[in-house]
């Protein structure tokens, strides 16, 4: 098990760095070249590829010798990189995959895979041609409490999973531009969920009804993109889960998980940021944590960790391209019910 | 405010006192007339009146003077009983405010009002012309926490409300047999939060989709009766509410509420029985409320307070027969959601 | 086991209802007469005694047919009085065991037994003539919690216990004439804590130290009364204990303890009043339960049923006159610690 | 403020590198020389000194380049080296900080100072001849939630502080070996509260009791070591202190405090590893961090980086010499109260 106690120790030394180039240097390609930069022993940050010179410039001087580029070719034509992480905008997922798998990169993306299933269904199939690795950035697969949630269901802690709720909410919308390029709250924030649900019961879906609503974007978001979302799913078992998101939360970043079965239930959501209390007449305090890089932190680390460590010791990440797939369908079909209106089956996932 | 510190204060003594019979003498009965006989001062249990005499007379007994009878009628032609309290099956809640409204008696009925809409409708009725008064046993509108949550909302402290979560989980099935009196769990659980999210948004729903499963219930039960149900509303403003509901929850009684909006989130939630927490080599240990009349003691006696308050006063009650009546219609529109598999507008309430 | 559920059931009617007069109808003694007019089926209140005639008056209207005086001795002649419950200052309790014993009524004093160990002596010496029975109100001992703690503890599910924490804080101090009263800190507060460190260890005290300051009393009080507390304790077996007092927390009432031995440690202490929890943008904010009847409703109403169930079936009561002794020797130690700044033994009980 | 999320920026790169030695390779040199050769952007772990050469090497196999000697006045001859990390046991830690500084390094220490005030006095003189900076490390001081406390405190959020509680108990004791070397509960455990009550309540102690008790430590620590202690102090403007030391739980690390004022509390606490919560028929579980590299990640990390950046750029550390040198007398003060079975003033703190 990779757990919080696995970043105390030394990890033992794998024999050779693996050279790893990062295409895209927004908030999160920055926090992945600092853990390539400084954390991930078996690594070294040789590259860093962005559009804009300053934020590929910001990130490449994090590591002494790195540079920044650009143009993402360029990089992907540099026979020392070893390995890519893709964390460009959304809608270059699935053409960057191509092109870095292509090159014969070992590719560690972003999710969602894709925004739409033939563009993933392509991507995917030269990731296949080129045998490289594939892992997609579902990094609550690498948060200790959803690990330790997920092994008390697979050890039949709880009996059959009855019913999973999970709960995503950001501290606040992103910008009508990013929504445009990243598909929107179904495609960017719903398919972690849709991730974790498929995580924690080892279930599949057999039907999807989304409801949602636009409740607090601005007058331009309006018919286009979605702030409030329901969205439950009928699981392979008849086993159901529920998973509302907000592009809004006040008090902070919100993330939590329930399965309830047989014997009882699990709940994941650490959400304060210290142990401080205030107790005062009116009522006693505590923080929240506001930030998804600190409620993430450590699995965003452990699984560029993992990611490099399947690299370097020839073997299949954990969160395979078919997990990525398997999000994104369900995902699309979500958007399909919420448009239509009714309930969709799987089955229905290669139409439209 | 009805709160719980009020249970502190001695209540100013009313002129007279209300006298009660109570219909039904089973766990919800004998605890109401154990509220009426010793707890609420305004009030005296004369007469309780069940099929089972045993019942009866268990009930009977809690007050000097009271007195047991197997049959209702004779409860309800007698001229010193001012109010009723009806905690018969569901199944007879209709029929039973009829006849009591129609002999002129107060009524508080327990949750739902009816299992049918033209069976409320018809018992309405009769309560407007006779001109008595009407509380429906929602008892969670007295709960101090969901009181509490509904001013901090109605205050206008979170803004506008975007989402409810609420929750309610039973620790055991009841028996098929009581599933065939009660509805099941659409009729006698669901209701429940269906009155919540009413309660705390102060909104009304304008659509329904419910998904359900049997994932438990005894052979006998499989396509009758679910056990584990997912309901999504749309309320009229675009605000999302959600409702999971499962029949078993081995750790216990579960009640929880949730309301997102602009300025934040509050929740509802108390859960453990005491304060203890035990402290071991495998974890931290607190315990669980495991029985709905630990978690709602207070709620419960203070609903009747109210209801003979507002008799003796003559006031109209809190939770008014229009309250039973609009969560009854959600309740079933739910039920045809899940067997039609598809999203109902509350426009279809009066059809079917 | 008496616990929170014993309260929902009907409780075995006894033989025939303990007739009980209550001397003294401050907040206490107003709390005792309303539980023994409406909430114990076993008892009759049938006469208060206070020197205010307004205060006598109010709580003997709890229950129809029970009468007020200003003079307890009156109450204590009347041959109808099975048994007292001495909710007067704490100075007059050990006068007023005596004359109650002797006047062979069973006697429910609150704490302390009294304010010195001579007059403790000659009181329970009357008592011990007279074979009535005695409780002290150490009512944490019938709080759900504490019980709770104390039966992990008993049953051995801590091991050896090695260091008890105990914490008792009131919202506000008294005023200097309740204090004068009283005998302050160490003998109305500490003395909760010294009973209960007993009652979960299960063990003597063999030292006591103790420190403590005026930090904010009024100026009248100072070199008189102090306000915050430290004692610690050394007990027969060379395990620790140690308890916090302040007679101010603005945050509200404040009880808690925690247990530590070899297999972990168990802690009470449940502080919320409701459960609910507001997020916004500056944290999370819940209640704190404000007043101690809130805190212990439900031990106060235990102690008393307990009380009279055991002088209507001759039994003893489990606080004995023993125990409010030995808790008052630790509390004489504590304040005799305090005034000549070193350890004492409780060797030197007798002494001085 | 230096807070957690300062460890997700990009600190802003110093002029150049500080070079650093660490002197003892156990547990926390080995954990020190890690962020110094990983996560501190600012220093370069240059040379590891133990007289274990499997220890050194372990720890200096960790940068590329580092060094690893049995001899650590090798290291300190090093004119190459700008600062050191003084990890060796407790009762070389006086003596090497002379050397140290003697030998111009800059000095990061770990806690105790000294185990005596002579060798303590005596090496502070030489840090302040030879004009080094010298940090002793207190990481509490970096912790989030302590230094979140202390600024609701020192900015008046609670008004005069009246009352502090602390808490430190470690899972396992050590060896007696171990303890021979650290001076035990008194200077190894004892000290962090000392300070952290120093800290947090900006407020010096003006005198000390201690008791304590040998509870489970094996027969040869009998006589020699204690290991559960409870210490109060009474500070300056009359307030208390009190701290619990045990030095085993076996539910894991604990470390709690806790600052009561006039208007309320503050508390630290933060005892889960992760959120998960476990609810089973038996209850509800949750998870105890066990370890204090774990409980204390963030704040080893940030006090090391503190100094680092403090040497660049010439800057005076937080925690200084003196903050060392008082928690130290008062530790002392603690076993000599124990000792002598009486309370201790701080102005016998040269004495004996």
């Amino acid at each position: 098990m990779i757990c919080g106690s696995a970043l105390r120790k030394g990890v033992s030394p794998l024999k050779k760095k693996v050279r790893v180039g990062v295409i895209g240097a927004g908030a999160m390609g920055l926090h992945h070249s600092g853990s390539l930069a400084h954390r991930i022993q078996g690594a070294e940050l040789v590259s860093v590829a962005d559009p804009d010179p300053e934020a590929a410039e910001r990130a490449a001087a994090l590591a002494p010798g790195a540079v920044a580029t650009a143009d993402h070719h360029a990089l992907l034509a540099d026979a020392a990189i070893d390995a890519v992480v893709i964390a460009a905008p959304n809608d270059t997922h699935a053409r960057l995959i191509e092109e870095a798998s292509g090159a014969g990169k070992h590719v560690f993306c972003e999710k969602p895979l894709a925004l739409d299933l033939p563009s993933a269904d392509a991507a995917l199939a030269v990731v296949a041609d080129s045998g490289v690795k594939l892992q997609v950035g579902f990094q609550r697969r690498f948060d200790p409490g959803f690990r330790r949630a997920r092994s008390i269901i697979q050890e039949g802690d709880l009996g059959a999973v009855e019913l999973i709720v999970s709960t995503t909410r950001d501290p606040k919308p992103p910008s009508l531009d990013f929504m445009r390029r990243s598909g929107g709250l179904f495609m960017d924030t719903l398919i972690h969920d849709l991730d974790s649900a498929r995580f924690l019961s080892g279930l599949e879906a057999a039907e999807v009804y989304a409801t949602a609503s636009t409740m607090f974007l601005p007058e331009g978001a309006r018919g286009r993109f979605v702030d409030t979302a329901v969205t439950s799913l009928r699981l392979e078992t008849g086993a159901l889960a529920v998973i509302t998101n907000s592009l809004r939360a006040a008090h902070g970043y919100e993330v939590a998980a329930e399965a309830l079965g047989e014997k009882g239930k699990v709940t994941v959501g650490q959400e304060q940021q210290t142990g401080v209390r205030r107790y005062r007449a009116d009522g006693v305090w505590n923080d929240h944590v506001y930030h998804f890089l600190d409620r993430f932190r450590d699995a965003y680390l452990v699984e560029l960790a993992h990611f490099v460590e399947c690299v370097s010791l020839d073997r299949q990440p954990e969160v395979s391209g078919e997990d990525g797939r398997a999000a994104l369908v369900l995902a699309l079909l979500a958007a399909r019910s919420f448009q239509e209106g009714r309930p969709v089956s799987v089955d229905e996932a290669g139409d439209g």
